[in-house]
């Protein structure tokens, strides 16, 4: 089954489209340098791969601003925060039992903690705002003598919210507590440079950035320990054994080097138009944060309409948009981001996500609005919900 | 800096070339179809992503005779075997502490376990003889009543050497015990047909059966409990959360649909061409096993010279070989697996892995044996260490 002609694609908050150049810069390591880059001590071949993953490496480092030695590839963003939270509180269990981390985390995150307080860690979940929004004070009262590790995202998945992170690191700093960012929603689309804000490890994704799936970094600062997640050999300055995925790495380098301003400036045009376009329709409420939000990520709620019906509506009409997170949209439960913002069950449920690439038009902004217009208000004339 | 003309891959047993149909089967997986499969309960991208996904399950499960559930795909083979073998010793703990391995398994078998028994497992390395072959009868002797789990690899990594798995994963059967293999080297290579031999989990990879790297998959046959090694969503039957790599899912799908008996007839007949000329060099020795080896890797020993050197020779003249295994070539600590046949230190670090892939040609294998004989002869001109 093909994609249908004149589909409009609104779920890059899930995944996106891997940009052509990025397929171009990838193709040839798979059919013409393929050796294994810890060959480089046998042969020519093992000597070109390992130099293609330590470029890939450096033009990470570079945007980021790091050392290269403290970009570890990995294969996805949940294995990147799963190292970073696992592996530093297994290497770190001795110096304190306590992590603090958002409600409004990833699942890869939410679960990590769960696993760790079975092994007898302590979790400290901070509240968020009606904006999903932490209050930096907040982190500042809830870290203890043995607190050890702080994990808090930089951009929200489900609403575009940014949080504090230079306050929270800083925070995290000054109490020598070792502070980790899911970076997964803001690498690309914004400027971060890591020289300027005391992160101590990051997380973020090829798949989200117009790269590969299957490829991840974790930024991991030098004076960090880890504890390996995964056994095996010494690969990736002992922290990922396996076999080097060098067309991966090579292609999220690539990604990570095409996002500018430009793309970024298309991105927050485009938002405004829909944004605008979609509150003009009645009982229209804003899901998150009215100044800290990257522009891209657009929730918002239709009331007395269930999102289920409206995204199912939309795909009929060739628009991909979502209800609640991307990985639990099968379980209708109400999203957590959107319930620890404390909003309603019938909310959080009538939400939508819409997110947004540098590729989408205003045209498609404009026929998304009027789809969306005229689906709630079809579906708004068969429930039997009233008007309170 | 690129490939040099005339270069001789002779290192497959590391990493293989991607196929060329294998790419084009990918393509549209990254610029075309690239939602993530979860969203296939919100809209048609999502479904269409999902069904390839789906699809490539099918032809895996298809090929090897297991249902398309008990297919998880992975990012590669050491993310299998540590999914296998911890994944399975946390699950089951309570019904026993005691897992048996092989000396000569892969370093994330063997560094697995070793992460197991300081979590408070025992393990028992059974012995392999100087062909690197384990007797059943010696599993037999080391099941305990406390056993669990055993884990021994199909073919060997350096040596080609085949065990007798048949007899090994039966004898687990009668005993109630669960049995993985690691089969990288096996899958494609021969023919496999789970639906007659008792294997509870097999390990293969993309990276070595022509497909992409950064893919792989662990068959799990549906009564065996997994704990999964990294928290998440409820990806892959709840064994692999994050984003599903559906190009490289396609890729692995596909290259191993590509492998026909033609190919494996290909390399059966290089190997024998090249092995026939090795071994006419002066006081070479054959390494592995006479009457149950693998084509296609190729381990040979020359008295009086280093590895090493003769490695680096090669590689000047264009052919790419290893001493040892890939890994560790680095270290140049001899082979874990020659040193556990019992040969001696200078054997080991004298030996030279030729693995063969069906695009050499037997031009290539004249020239690789021709360059050899140069090579060996003119350090042995040059060595302090005489002939005794």
């Amino acid at each position: 089954m093909p994609i249908p002609e004149g589909y409009i694609y609104l779920d890059n908050a899930s995944s996106t489209r891997t940009s052509p150049e990025v397929v171009k810069e990838m193709l040839p390591f798979f059919t013409e340098i393929y050796a294994v880059a810890s060959s480089q001590f046998s042969h020519t071949a093992g000597i070109i791969a390992s130099e293609a993953l330590e470029k890939s490496r450096k033009i990470i480092a570079n945007i980021l601003h790091v050392e290269p030695e403290e970009v570890i590839f990995t294969s996805d963003a949940t294995e990147s925060n799963n190292l970073a939270i696992k592996g530093f509180a297994f290497a770190n269990r001795h110096k304190g039992k306590h992590i603090i981390v958002s409600p409004v985390e990833t699942h890869s995150v939410l679960q990590s903690v769960k696993t760790l307080q079975q092994e007898g860690f302590e979790v400290t979940f901070l509240k968020v705002d009606d904006e999903g929004r932490l209050d930096p004070y907040s982190l500042k009262n809830a870290i203890r003598t043995d607190t050890i590790l702080v994990s808090i995202q930089w951009v929200n998945q489900e609403t575009g919210t940014i949080q504090p992170i230079t306050e929270l690191a800083n925070i995290c700093r000054e109490s020598g507590i070792v502070f980790h960012t899911d970076a997964s929603w803001a690498v690309g689309k914004m400027e971060i440079d890591l020289s300027k804000i005391p992160v101590d490890m990051l997380t973020f994704t090829g798949s989200l950035i117009n790269g590969p799936k299957g490829i991840a970094v974790l930024i991991r600062k030098k004076h960090v320990l880890l504890k390996k997640i995964m056994d095996g050999g010494f690969n990736e300055f002992n922290l990922r054994p396996g076999v080097e995925n060098i067309p991966g790495a090579v292609g999220i380098a690539k990604a990570l080097e095409l996002w500018t301003d430009d793309r970024r400036k298309i991105i927050a045009h485009l938002d405004s138009i829909l944004k605008e376009s979609l509150l003009t329709i009645e009982d229209s409420l804003f899901n998150g944060s009215k100044n800290f939000r990257l522009p891209g990520i657009l929730n918002i709620s239709f009331d007395r309409v269930e999102g289920e019906s409206v995204i199912l509506h939309l795909d009929m009409k060739k628009i991909a948009v979502i209800t609640g997170s991307a990985c639990f949209s099968r379980s209708l439960e109400p999203s957590h981001v959107l319930m620890a913002m404390g909003y309603t069950h019938e909310r959080a449920h009538g939400s939508i996500r819409y997110s947004l690439s540098f590729e989408n038009t205003e045209e498609e902004m404009k026929k998304t609005a009027e789809a969306t217009r005229d689906v709630v208000e079809r579906l708004r004339k068969i429930t039997p919900i009233k008007k309170e």
